[in-house]
């Protein structure tokens, strides 16, 4: 399968933490990122996506800035 | 494997037009994205993430609005 894990860049300054996985569809919904697996979890990320690597089934999001 | 065709929303009223395939990585960078397939192509597009549909291969970007 063609799924990815989502992860999210330098949370709390701990590196990249597994935000969800298997993930199907990423999608910008209301100003957040709407997020599905095939599972069918569904999660709102209020952030942006980073970098794509579908080779390493990899997909890094970074938190809005709150500047 | 598990790269993705990119498409292009509603390019000039015509649908979505084939922009890129094979793509591996996708990332903003200087207020563009970056895409780069297997095959070393590489594209700046000026425009956003519309949808990713892993399961279907298929990644949808719009253009830029200039309004």
């Amino acid at each position: 399968m063609c799924e990815a894990n989502v992860y999210i860049d330098n949370y709390d300054g701990k590196g990249e933490i597994l935000y969800l996985e298997n993930v199907d569809v990423i999608r910008p919904e209301d100003g957040k990122l709407f997020i599905k697996n095939l599972f069918g979890e569904q999660k709102f990320f209020d952030g942006q996506i980073k970098e794509i690597s579908l080779i390493k089934h990899k997909i890094i999001l970074t938190k809005r800035q709150t500047t």
